[in-house]
């Protein structure tokens, strides 16, 4: 689907303005007006506008820092990922900031803006659950500036991106409490909004049908961290025929669900097999008993996201995004592991 | 000791450069050279030469961002205190921006350098545990610009500075040990270098003292992560007289020298009591059995630190600096409490 090429004259033309006035709208210079910018930025956005390399080259001098938005640094999950994209950064000369959304769309744009006035090399973002509008980010790539996403992502802007197999990931889980012998597997799900939720959903199911064991709607229930997890796994033991093993979300739903399970008497792994997701790899092994999960390579992701940085940057005229699914490893820790009850 | 104001002339006129040169070399502009900003720097900081207000108003306008330097973002302790800084920033109309030191020494000097090249609004800062030199952190209070210090600070420099309780804390959490019967209390301890190891220490010996229990240096002994604190009450098991009880200078410690003491046999609180100082909350109820602590508000910290960068930012003449102490607080749990055998 190759077109002709969208030029800031085209745009100019448009919105009958003069190219020097789009150009600084696009470079979101002071002394144009916040209408003005928007009526650009917009315009841009539906003409698919890519910045070319003269463009480019007309930027600034390079600062050698790349700017990092993730939701929640007190998420070991992203202070990890964050240590990884350090790695990559500062053997290449960059120091990176960091700027925390803390799950609130207003506070990303916010940081973009902040990032973007700090004239930062690059942004690479896992986007908050509560983006749904994704105008702040195309500015970014419209301004010419390397956009990376990595473990929450947008699908809709082109721009390279890290995954986690979550599906699968979420697969393996489920086999490994079927091949132990559990037959009422339920799921302590995340919000449905954000796509790994989907996923991990998806993998649950997919286990569960390969080996003929009925879905049964109410043993999914969202939880989304450790007080949810008690309650959804409170209500799960209210059932007349309870679950025998469970799927949670994330390690901190686990930690919830593990407190309810032990509070009804019941014994991890005898009664109920408990296998989470890691966010944080720290917690699965102060618990008793020791948490089996699904391992997700933070670091990894940080330094692979890095890695695309430094490759679109080299290259900023490329327009050939990858979508790089690093893989999970299934950790079998005591809550699954040497079952002595098969029910 | 107040004496003449120094100002840039008497700089300039010591070296035989121009004034201009002298307030361009303060400012870090990129067309001295490092040379001279050296020399600048240096005399400044000798001469004890504040900026005056004047000389603050030719500052280039406000760009509302605060930049935060932590050791690490992983710890619990930093990352809730960086939510305090960004709940009193973002009231005020503030953004934050975040970097690591990873307790590196040449790292914190790049990030200070990268947060003035972004012509931050102020930098409140954890210095990193191998900080020795501080020209970098004169050169921001050379510059006018707000510098604030929380939890590891610098005695040095004339700044605000918020810090906790440490030495009362750890002679609580000491007292509590002998009150609970604990007789043989032995310490690990943190790096010396750092200022909250030295006042950690000293409450300990304090508690001993006044309750007329001799120091044993042997029952003393440097660990400052989990692998540590599991070595260290190997090594503390296998004296003839082992000890009876343990305070730890952080939680991750505790965790390690817990581990040691379950694989020894021993029972916690019943044979061993063991209390940590919180740098991570979340910890100390996961453990079994659940870990004694000292809370220190890290949250709080954050709070009081953005408080005293809006107090000097809306008066940058103020030289009239404040040292906040804040409270720490006595968590009793399971490792100290309803101790069963008295030895």
């Amino acid at each position: 689907m190759k077109s002709k090429q969208v030029t800031i004259k085209d745009i100019a033309r448009q919105l009958d303005i003069s190219p020097a006035t789009v150009s600084r709208a696009l470079k979101d210079h002071p002394d144009i007006s916040k209408t003005t910018k928007k009526a650009v930025v917009d315009l841009a956005n539906s003409l698919n506008y890519q910045p070319n390399s003269i463009a480019l080259s007309l930027r600034s001098q390079k600062t050698f820092t790349i700017g990092v938005i993730v939701p929640e640094i007190i998420h070991f999950f992203f202070s990890s990922a964050i240590s990884g994209i350090e790695a990559i950064a500062y053997k290449a000369g960059y120091n990176v900031i960091i700027c925390q959304s803390n799950e609130s769309y207003e506070r990303e744009v916010a940081n973009i803006n902040t990032l973007l006035s700090n004239r930062v090399d690059g942004i690479l973002i896992s986007i908050s659950k509560n983006t749904r509008d994704f105008s702040h980010l195309k500015k970014v790539v419209n301004m010419g500036i390397p956009l990376i996403f990595f473990d929450r992502v947008c699908k809709d802007i082109k721009a390279h991106r890290v995954i986690v197999e979550d599906e699968k990931g979420a697969y393996n889980a489920v086999n490994h409490l079927i091949k132990q012998g559990y037959k009422r597997i339920a799921h302590l799900a995340g919000p449905e909004t954000l796509e790994i939720s989907k996923l991990r959903k998806k993998g649950y199911l997919k286990a569960l049908e390969e080996n003929n064991i009925a879905n049964n709607p109410d043993y999914t229930i969202v939880a989304d961290n450790k007080k949810d997890g008690y309650h959804g796994m409170k209500k799960l033991l209210s059932y007349a025929e309870r679950p025998d093993a469970l799927f949670t979300i994330n390690d901190n739903v686990a930690v919830g669900a593990m407190q309810a399970i032990k509070e009804s008497g019941l014994n991890i792994p005898n009664d109920i097999g408990i296998i989470g997701f890691s966010d944080d790899q720290k917690i699965t092994s102060l618990v008793e008993p020791h948490l089996s999960s699904i391992a997700q390579p933070a670091f990894q992701i940080g330094q692979t996201a890095g890695e695309l940085f430094l490759k679109q940057i080299t290259n900023p005229d490329n327009q050939d995004f990858e979508e790089i699914v690093l893989e999970t490893e299934l950790i079998i820790r005591e809550s699954t592991d040497n079952r002595k009850t098969l029910s």
